[in-house]
């Protein structure tokens, strides 16, 4: 019963690690982060770290999957059809944008993090990234086709290049709000990413 | 004599130092990067270290600024008269594409990196980085500007704006190569700020 009990550990436990996780990996970045800065900050005994994660590297797969489930929410918002899809598409980077601004962008994305700093390294976190990055454009992707298909966006570049295009260069514009901190990076990116879209 | 000799160390250790640290900061970041990794790749005695740098931050900075100046010489293509000025910054994008294919898209750009890894914690680093992504964005928009002059890239954008927009799309594209280890997303980007650029 015991060797049951050890083998199945309480669920909320590792629900807290994997959300200390995010926080955690998001502020300090993997190697800046140790599994005690994670544990501690889940409130978690040190040694129960590994009856739940084989290794960080495991966690950190756990950590942007939870990250990207966080952001469902905000993503409904290119699915809501009461707004036109030009207008879900801005009111999406509108969102993001102020994310951004209420951690004084201090924090920059996730996943864009994670791409800098583990992708040459890490085989199964280089995969959870592409496999991020794929359904994010995807995401993207079918509210550019729709903003196409009533005009309000150029139809001469394919949906998927656009969408592709505009997820990599936010995240490169929130790379540079963490340099200067300000917006002055997303705001380049709203004016110039709206005169390329413009019909 | 001898307190001299330690108070001067030998400048090309230093320099030997500081080629180690780019190399390394930039192939495993810079909390994945020890001090004694830099200096076993510059085989130097780590214990010489200290007498060269306050810390590993201060190495951090020294290397930025010597990737930044071996950047010189592609930057030149930005200024090749015998071009006309869009063509100079196709041949530039096209030559930061190629490192970028060399290194089979496992290192990204170090200030890229740094970026996203160091800005949101070290002040230093930081201030270095926005002193690097200005004078940057400076030598594309010399050249941006040369470009809407003779009518060849639309003037409805500011120079300053496109060159922001252009650097910091770039490092986005660049980022999302690293996960996907092919140059998909460069030549998504040249396609898309081609359309954008278009007068």
């Amino acid at each position: 019963m015991t060797g049951h009990i050890q083998c199945m550990p309480r669920p909320s436990l590792k629900e807290q690690i994997v959300d200390a996780a995010v926080e955690t990996l998001h502020r300090k970045g993997f190697n800046g982060s140790s599994v005690q800065d994670i544990t501690e900050a889940a409130q978690a005994p040190k040694g129960s770290f590994y009856n739940h994660f084989e290794s960080k590297e495991d966690l950190a797969v756990a950590a942007l999957q939870r990250y990207w489930e966080r952001g469902e929410t905000s993503r409904e918002m290119l699915r809501d059809t009461q707004y036109p899809p030009l207008e879900r598409l801005n009111r999406y980077l509108d969102h993001l944008a102020g994310s951004a601004r209420k951690a004084e962008f201090r924090k920059g994305c996730l996943i864009g993090n994670m791409s800098t700093e583990m992708a040459g390294e890490n085989r199964p976190v280089r995969a959870r990234l592409a496999a991020l990055f794929g359904a994010w454009t995807e995401a993207i992707e079918s509210c550019v086709r729709e903003a196409q298909a009533d005009d309000s966006v150029r139809r001469d570049l394919d949906p998927a290049s656009i969408a592709v295009f505009l997820l990599n260069s936010w995240e490169g514009a929130l790379l540079r709000t963490k340099v200067d901190r300000n917006d002055s990076a997303l705001e380049v990116f709203r004016r110039a990413t709206s005169a390329l879209l413009s019909p």
